[in-house]
C-alpha cells in the first residue's frame, strides 16, 4: 500500500511515494520555472504520473499555498498567478481517477506533518509558524486543525502590530510586509533609503534583486541597514509568537518554512522578546522549538491527509 | 425546574435563578464593597442562599473574573485580593450539596451566553470581545470555547500591538495597560504629562481618581487629551478585532463590557479601524456588533453552563 502527496509551493513542486509505514520511498523536487495558471496544473500532473508509473498510490493528499474550497476542492493561490479560482481537484482526478483525494492549505498541512512525524507529536494544543515568502499559522485547537468558519483562519499575515495603519500593508497585510522573506527584503530597502548616505553591502545590490537572504548576511556582516532591519523583525516575530500563546495557550510552537531555516540562529533572541510579551502563565507552559521537518513539513503533512483519508475509507464508522 | 446562575465581578456580584424556559424569574445585583478573599466567598454564599430559600435548583452555574483549574475547582481571579487559589467549588458545595455545580472563567460564559441568549445565536464561529476594567475574549470555534491547554486560552489582554516593549506592559499586558478601563485611564494620565501646559478637563480630577468614564466624558467635551487617548484606543479596538478576524475567520464578532457599553457610540468607527488592517477575505464574512446582553452576559453564560450540566446529568449518553 501506497499514497501519493504533493506540496505545491509558489515557485517550486515537490511529490513523494510513501509506504504504508509512512516513510518515503521516492521522491520529486522541481522548480515551477516561472509556470503559471493551467500550465501549473498541468505539471503536477506530468510529475504524478511519474510517480504513479512505478508505484500504484491508493489515495492522494495536497498541500497547496493558498485556501482551499471544501466543497468544490478550487483553490485559491495568491502567488500562482491564474489561481483565482483554479479546479485543481477536477484536474487531478483526471490523473487518479476513482482515487481519493484530499487537499488542504499548506498551513493545515505544516502542523499535521509536524504532529505525525515531528516534534507536535502526542500535542493537541500546537502551533506551526511558516516564514517563507509569505507567513501564516497552522494552528491545532483540542486536535483539530483552526480553519474558521470558511478555511480562511490562521492568516497570521495579516496580523497588525504597529499602528498607525499605511497603504503598504493593503496588498499582504502588516505582519507579511514586515516579518516574512517579501517583507524582510521591502523592510531593509525601505531602512537602506531613509540612512541617508548609506552605501554599505545592500546598497550595492540592484533593488529589485534584494531577498530576505541578502539582509540576513547584511545582519551577519554587520552591516547597519541589515541589523536595523532583522532587529525589527526579530520583535515582530517575538510578538506574534507572544500573541499567539495568549490566545491559544499551546503546548508548543515550531517554526518553519522557508525563510525560518536559515533564521533559526535567531530562536533564542526571538524566544527572549516572546517572553516579555505573553500572558505569563501561558508562556511558562509552552516549548517554543524549530520544526524537525524543514522544508518537508507541507509534505508530510499532505500524506498524513492522504492516510487520514485511507484510514476513514476502510473504516466509515470511526 | 430552576437552574441558579452566578455572575462574580471584580467589583459587583450578580445571581439569578432562572426557571425550564431559560427565562429569569429572581435577579439580585450588589457590590462586594471591597470584600476580599474568604469574605467574597461567604457573600456568594449568602447571597445564593437567600435565592434558594425560595426557589429549588437543581444545578448551579458560576462564571468569574479569572481562570479556573477544571480538576480541583479552586479559581485565580487577579482583581479579587486573595483569591490566588481559591477553592470556590468546595466552598459552594457546603450550600448546595449534591447539586452539580460548574464553574468557568468569565469570557467563557459571554461567549455562552451571547450564543445561547443573544447575537451569537445559530454561530459555531464567534467571538465576544470583553471590555471592562480588563479585556479578555470568549472565543467559539466550532461550536466549542477554546480554553486551550490549561484553560488559560482566549488571554487577549497581553496581545502586543506596538513595539518596543515597556515594562509598564508587565503586570497587565499591552493591550490592557492601554485599551482596558483600567488602560485608558492610565493612558489619558500619560497623555496628560505629556501635554505641555495641559490645563483642560481631565487636569481639574485628582489623578487617582480619573476612570475611563471620564476620558470618554472629556472626549464628548472635545478635550485634547480625551481625544488622543480615545482615537488612539480607537485604533488598538480595531487592530485587536481585526487580528481575531485574521486569526479565527469567524462569523460574528461582539463587543460587550462595562466600557464597550459607554463605548458603544464608537463601533463605526472601530468597525472602520477594523476593515483597514484585517484578512480581506475573512473582513467580508464576519458581522461586528455590539452584544445583546451586555453586562448580563456573564449572568445568562452561568445559566446556559448550569443547564448544560443538568443535560449532561439527564442523558449521560450524548
Amino acid at each position: 500500500m501506497s499514497i501519493l502527496a504533493i506540496d505545491l509551493g509558489g515557485t517550486k513542486l515537490a511529490a513523494a511515494i510513501f509506504n504504508e509505514q509512512g516513510n518515503i520511498v521516492e521522491e520529486i523536487n522541481i522548480p515551477l520555472n516561472g509556470r503559471e495558471g493551467k500550465a501549473v496544473g498541468e505539471f503536477i500532473l506530468k510529475t504524478c504520473a511519474e510517480l504513479l508509473k512505478e508505484h500504484k498510490a491508493e489515495a492522494v493528499g495536497i498541500s497547496v499555498p493558498g485556501i482551499v474550497n471544501e466543497k468544490t476542492g478550487k483553490v485559491w493561490a495568491p502567488n500562482i498567478p491564474g489561481w483565482e479560482d483554479y479546479p485543481l481537484l477536477e484536474e487531478i482526478k483526471k490523473l487518479t481517477g476513482d482515487i481519493p483525494v484530499a487537499i488542504e492549505a499548506d498551513r493545515t498541512c505544516y502542523i499535521l506533518g509536524e504532529q505525525w512525524k515531528g516534534k507536535a507529536a502526542g500535542y493537541d494544543h500546537a502551533i506551526f509558524i511558516a516564514v517563507g515568502t509569505g507567513i501564516g499559522a497552522g494552528i491545532m485547537v483540542e486536535g483539530r486543525v483552526l480553519k474558521g468558519a470558511n478555511g480562511v483562519g490562521g492568516a497570521i499575515g495579516w496580523l497588525g502590530m504597529q499602528k498607525p495603519y499605511d497603504e503598504k500593508f493593503r496588498e499582504r497585510g502588516f505582519l507579511e510586509t514586515r516579518a516574512s522573506g517579501y517583507g524582510i527584503a521591502r523592510f531593509a530597502k525601505e531602512n537602506a533609503e531613509k540612512r541617508y548616505g548609506y552605501t554599505g553591502m545592500l546598497s550595492q545590490i540592484p533593488e529589485e534583486d534584494i531577498t530576505s537572504h541578502h539582509v540576513l548576511q547584511a545582519y551577519e556582516q554587520g552591516d547597519p541597514v541589515g541589523r536595523d532591519t532583522l532587529n525589527q523583525v526579530i520583535e515582530y516575530w517575538g510578538m506574534v509568537t507572544a500573541n499567539l500563546i495568549s490566545i491559544f495557550n499551546p503546548q508548543i510552537v515550531l517554526f518553519g518554512g522557508g525563510v525560518f531555516g536559515p533564521a533559526v540562529k535567531f530562536l533564542d533572541e526571538i524566544i527572549q522578546e516572546t517572553k516579555k510579551w505573553a500572558q505569563p502563565v501561558s508562556i511558562k507552559q509552552v516549548e517554543i522549538v524549530s520544526s524537525r521537518l524543514g522544508l518537508k513539513a507541507g509534505l508530510f503533512g499532505a500524506g498524513k491527509i492522504a492516510f487520514d483519508l485511507l484510514e476513514q475509507k476502510n473504516n466509515p464508522n470511526t
